[in-house]
Order: structure tokens, then sequence, then C-alpha cells
């Protein structure tokens, strides 16, 4: 399992991951699911995956090769794509070509091909845009509406996202309410694990001002946890003795 | 989809249910899942219900026809039986006979017969007890590592339970929290929805000293829910700003 989670917000983008695969309970391992490009100045791109860990990886490394290939046609590169919008076909075509490949083997013995990628990033000159990838190739946008997405393990950590996620929210907010929403799942769901990566883009950048590994041991990460952890009892504490109605 | 919530607390039980019942997104109805039996100072049993429909309640009336029908053995009898572990078997048998008659019709028809039961409840002499009957007939129990039990959309209401819910909550602030854990859950997931219905059955008395429906206009259910959105906003708002490795 996998959580991941990016944030659209009027300041910029900031894009959260844990690390934990697992085949089974009993073979769990530790891999990156954030990749980054980044030209400074030019172009930063984030993208986020879940799901069937060869598939994913393939999908990223189809990318690279085409980035690496001096003969790749400007359009069909995500470091010179006219567009976010083209980096998301780019990643779609990207999966299509995979599950092409491998999605009848994988049928054929039970096993599932599912995998979604978040994509988000800005080009200089163009709008911050955050997409989310299909395993049909297919994907959606985030917009102002619900300026966020998640992949993976969704549920334990929407609540708080939905309680303090707008355009509005201050980026440093976002980083809290990202890891936070990473907390609640870590605690609730054992597939999903430290460490965690994190990457933060502000508007208008194309540069991430925060771009780093989060350690089970980070002392920062465990001071909030820690005091959302206390926060929570004592709002709990606190809660009005109101539940009756009004005639009882 | 449902929502249903067991807590097993030193000082006594508490049930809560929606009554949201959905084939598909355009056919919404409104069905009970809490049934409770109770012969004050003797015994009292609630049982709180989820998955296919026609399953649980046919299990429902399958027990009912039990009591109804003077011919019953006292222990094939819920009313009767002599422990709350046989009452659980009891739902359990029921399960299994109900899930054989239909499963393969069903199953034919690639509809689910997936269903669960909680279970709980006291008799005179006897301690509180907390089960969940599984589709297959088989069952768990709460223990005190765990005082609580869900079924149905379990994921958006379990962090709050996880943090507050131990076997020493009182039993008011254990209302509270199954009430806060059912907000979390309605504002996420649509399938669930308002009335609630709400049984608190403290220990020894084998009498409900709480059993009621909530309705969506029920103000101190709102009150509560605004209170907890006020201070989990406020909360968020007071966290440190320490997301950041010592070295950042």
């Amino acid at each position: 399992m996998t959580y991941c989670v990016g944030l659209m917000l009027d300041e910029g983008m900031v894009f959260l991951s844990d690390t934990r695969t697992n085949a089974g309970l009993d073979n769990i391992s530790r891999y990156r699911k954030m990749f980054t490009w980044e030209v400074p100045g030019e172009r930063a791109i984030v993208a986020l995956t879940a799901g069937n860990l060869a598939i994913t990886q393939a999908v990223m490394s189809t990318l690279q090769e085409a980035i690496d290939n001096p003969e790749t046609e400007p359009g069909d590169c995500i470091l010179s794509a006219p567009s976010m919008f083209r980096v998301a076909e780019l990643m779609g075509e990207a999966m299509q070509k995979v599950q092409h490949k491998y999605q009848d083997t994988l049928e054929q013995r039970k096993e599932s091909s599912s995998a979604s990628i978040m994509v988000g990033g800005q080009r200089k000159g163009g709008a911050q845009r955050l997409f989310l990838v299909y395993a049909a190739g297919n994907f959606i946008e985030a917009t102002e509406d619900t300026p966020y997405l998640q992949i993976g393990e969704h549920k334990y950590g929407k609540p708080i996202l939905d309680r303090v996620i707008t355009p509005e929210t201050p980026i440093a907010d976002g980083v809290k309410a990202a890891l936070l929403s990473m907390d609640s799942t870590l605690r609730s769901n054992l597939s999903v694990g430290m460490p965690l990566d994190l990457a933060v883009l502000p508007e208008g950048s194309c540069h991430f001002s925060e771009h780093r590994r989060i350690e089970a041991e980070d002392a920062g990460f465990k001071a909030l946890s820690d005091a959302w952890s206390q926060a929570l009892r004592e709002a709990f504490a606190d809660m009005p003795d109101e539940h009756c109605a009004p005639d009882c």
C-alpha cells in the first residue's frame, strides 16, 4: 500500500509520500515513490506513484529514457513539453504502454496491474497544475473546489485535509496539514510507513524550496505528531456534553 | 454502505449506527440497522448490521421468530441463552443458515452476500460482551486492548476512536467519541447518512439508559459537530512550525 498527497495552493504546491511497499504482509520493503525533475527557474515536476511497483517503475523509466534520448521530440519529453497538460498526457501514454505490455500476463496470474500516478508542477510562463493519472492513462485535475489529490490509502488522512485545506491556505500550513494527514494514515495502516519524502514548490519559482527525506526519528515530525495527539485529546476533553436532543 | 460502532467501556456499552442503505448511488433508502432486545434488569442485547440488507434482515427475522416461538429451546433463543457467547453463536448460526440459502444464487448474479453483524449486551450475572459476527458465522470479541468494534465504512471514523477510547473512558465521553467518529464518516462518505440510532447500556443495569434516534436537524448533534470542527481548526492553527529537521 501507499499514501501520497499533493496540495495545490495559491502560494504553491506541497507533495508528500511514504516509502513502504509490500507484497503480502510478510514482504515489506522501502521504495521511493516520489520522483522529481527540476530545471531551476524553468520547470519543476513531481510524480508520486501508487499501485503495482513494477508498473510504476516501468512508467518512470520510460519517461526518463525519453528525457535521456537526444532524439526525443520536444513534445514527447516531460522536460520540454509545452504544457503541464502535455506532461500529464505523457505520463498517461507511458502508463498505457506499460499496461498494454503486462496487463494480460498479470491477469492470467490473478495479479493486479492497478497503478496510479499523481503528477504536478509548473513550467515558466504557465500555471501550477496537479493531475491524477489512472491505470487506463486517463487523468483528472485538481481544481480550487478540491485543491488536493491523494493516491493509495486515502481515507484515514482525508478528514484533516477536508477541514483545513483551501486554496488560500498558506504553504507552511499546507505542509503541516499534509504531515498530519500522513500521521493519521501511518497510525492506522501498517502498509504505509516511514520515512517520508517531502517536496515544496512555491508558485512561480520553478524551484523546490524544500525537498527532503523525513526519517522515522525526525525530531520535528515527532514533535508535530505528538502536539497533534495532545491537541486532539484536549479538544475532545473540551467538547460540550450536548449530544442530547433538547428534550432530554 | 453503513457505519456502525460499538464501544465496550468499564462503565458500560455505547452503540451507534447510521440508517442509509443504497443499491448504487441512485437508489438510496433509510433502514434501521440497530436492533435491540431488553428484559429490564435481566438482559439487554443490541445488534448492528452491515452489508447485504436482505441477508441481515433475514438473520434478524430468524432470531425474532425463535423468540416468538414458544417451542424454541432456551439455549436457541437470544433472550434465554445462557451466555452472551451463546447469543453470538446464535447470530452466527442464523447467518450461516441465511447465507446457505442465498449465497449461490447471489453469486450467480454477481451480487455480494457479504454481511456482518455486531452484537453486544449483558445478561444478569454475566459480563458485558461485544462480538463481531462475520458472513461465515464465525466471530471475534472486543477486548480491553481494543475496546471497540466497527462495521461498514470504518476508516474515516477510526482515528478519533484510537486516540481517545480506552476501557477507562467515561460513558459520556464514549458517546461523544462515537458521535464524532460518525461525524467524520458522514462528512466523507455519502453512503453513510443521518438519522442515527444511539443506545447506551450502563454496566450491570441490563437496561438502556439512552435509546433514541438522532435526526438530521438534532440541535445537540449539530452543536457537537460544529464545536469539533472549530476545535480542530483551532488546534491546527496552534500547531508548531517545527516540521523541519533540526538542521534546516
